[in-house]
């Protein structure tokens, strides 16, 4: 069998299977981030990310600043899923040999930018030879065990909150396939959402100290696709509420012009770095400088995921999105 | 400029510059491992390395489980030359989408057996799609703070030693490349080192707690190389005398075989992984199963780096080794 066939989900539970990870406090693979013990009031998150040229970054589209940016971006958000605070980094790079000097300050500079936004401290790492250029980081951060946010933790009766607005990182990838003029509305900041993604770190450290959350992850493969995961993750189903998704001014009009139907962009469109948690305590969910939306709920695992149309017609929610293979 | 210009070490500098890194408890690139504050009596080792297909592995040559030991190995090795001990390791792999599953299954087969030799966990990481495949190692390993060895430790008068023998994984190489048949004296053992070093992880940690450490490093770009990076790292030189470096006995009979002079194997053959240490107190080196030969000793900065043949002749010792650029 190859890997295409068994897909990445199926590849993802394979490896957990060498893993033979008992300890509760290993997540391992498919769960982004590892918790490991550090000390009695604090855990250690290890979480690793690869960026691969052509796969997930496009040279043609991306400054080398805006490449940088995002391969720490990434990893931060998967340290903002679990309410943790991030430390440190390593980073790997394959680059061919002649890659212009000027480009690897670039990739540097936007790396650099975006920790010590974060207050991330980039270590060290290690530089290699490769036709395609890839991009590997490894990310230390910590958390308080009271902080600590899980995906297995949702249990019915959840509320389902997402943050944000979703699908604008896929319409801005689009703007750029397609080539569209980026002065029409709104198109510059999808671009940048898709290029240049502000982890919500702030924002799910404000959830995580509240303690308003039984269950978190960070949105990269597509709503769809991580809400899957995370009622999987916690044995449960979901359904949620089609016009109950914020729907962003992008978005629609992005849709219109090209008769796109919108949904296809929230739902399964990658890369966002928004959030999906959910709630037992909606009544106090702090304010955010950005929106949380409030768009379904969690229900018994034998219902399925499902969605509900304005009509109140209910189907499956397919599992579509972003795939690795 | 491009990268094969400025070269690795230049480019390595250059990184270098972007990290800031004013702290002294971190390292960052071109040493390897970060050195990281944990708790009053310990730090952490926070280390990272990739493995191209083509430039650090080729499938021809190695099995897939020959491929997933030395990924580990090669970190593994990299925690040793600092005196610590291995805990947990992230895995993010790119896989061409038509490897075959069992190809998986073998890689994470000889990751998990060297895992298991040292009490190292593998506890997550992340599948892509790649053309050529990849494999990011990023490990984390603690240390008491005073068993930590670092290569900026040698000071002027240190006697110089090295663990075991040099040039045999290159030797390995030359066996494999040229089709040569296995069952020639010591070849056998010597493709071994090269497909499935074993890192000297416990030897170092002897030699740690003992305290008998100036400066260490691991070998994983010849002999030459790396006593350059120790050196420079101490702000010293050095002088090594050519006959009293040990060569095996699978190594003098290749080179004789070959017509190739033993020392290009012993000097600049990389991926060794033995260890390269300075100490001050070479009465008290511990007995271990390997062979400790001190071959040199530490001089001041502007003697340079120098090599002494059996007839008292000395010379400069070329920076010359495997490089990545």
């Amino acid at each position: 069998m190859l890997v295409e066939e068994l897909g990445e989900f199926g590849l993802i539970d394979r490896i957990k299977a060498h893993l033979k990870i008992e300890d509760i406090e290993i997540l391992g693979p498919g769960d982004d981030t590892a918790i490991l013990p550090f000390s009695e009031e604090k855990v250690l998150l290890f979480t690793a990310d690869m960026l691969l040229e052509d796969v997930h970054f496009n040279p043609t589209f991306s400054t080398p600043y805006q490449v940088g940016w995002k391969s720490i971006a990434a990893n931060l958000s998967d340290i903002a899923s679990m309410g943790g605070l991030p430390r440190y980094a390593l980073i790997s790079l394959g680059l061919a040999s002649n890659t212009p000097v000027e480009f690897v300050d670039e990739l540097y500079r936007g790396m650099e930018e975006i920790a010590s936004r974060f207050g991330l401290r980039l270590v060290g790492g290690d530089t290699n030879r490769s036709e395609k250029m890839v991009i590997s980081v490894a990310l230390l951060g910590e958390c308080e065990k009271e902080y600590v946010c899980e995906r297995s933790g949702a249990k019915v009766g959840d509320k389902i909150v997402i943050s944000g607005f979703t699908g604008e990182s896929e319409a801005g990838l689009i703007c750029l396939k397609r080539r569209l003029s980026r002065d029409l509305p709104n198109m510059e900041a999808m671009v940048k959402k898709h290029l240049e993604p502000y982890p919500r770190l702030n924002e799910a450290r404000r959830l995580a100290e509240k303690k308003v959350v039984c269950a978190m992850i960070d949105l990269s493969d597509g709503l769809s696709n991580d809400l899957h995961q995370l009622t999987k993750s916690s044995g449960v189903s979901a359904r949620i509420f089609l016009d109950r998704i914020p729907i962003s001014e992008g978005v629609a009009d992005l849709s219109q012009r090209l008769k796109l139907d919108p949904f296809d962009l929230i739902l399964y469109g990658g890369e966002d770095y928004e959030l999906l948690f959910t709630t037992s305590d909606e009544e106090n969910l702090p304010q955010l400088e950005i929106p949380l939306s409030i768009i379904g709920e969690i229900i018994p695992p034998e219902d399925g995921v499902l969605q509900i149309d304005k009509e109140g017609r209910k189907k499956r929610l397919p599992l579509k999105g972003y795939r690795h293979f």
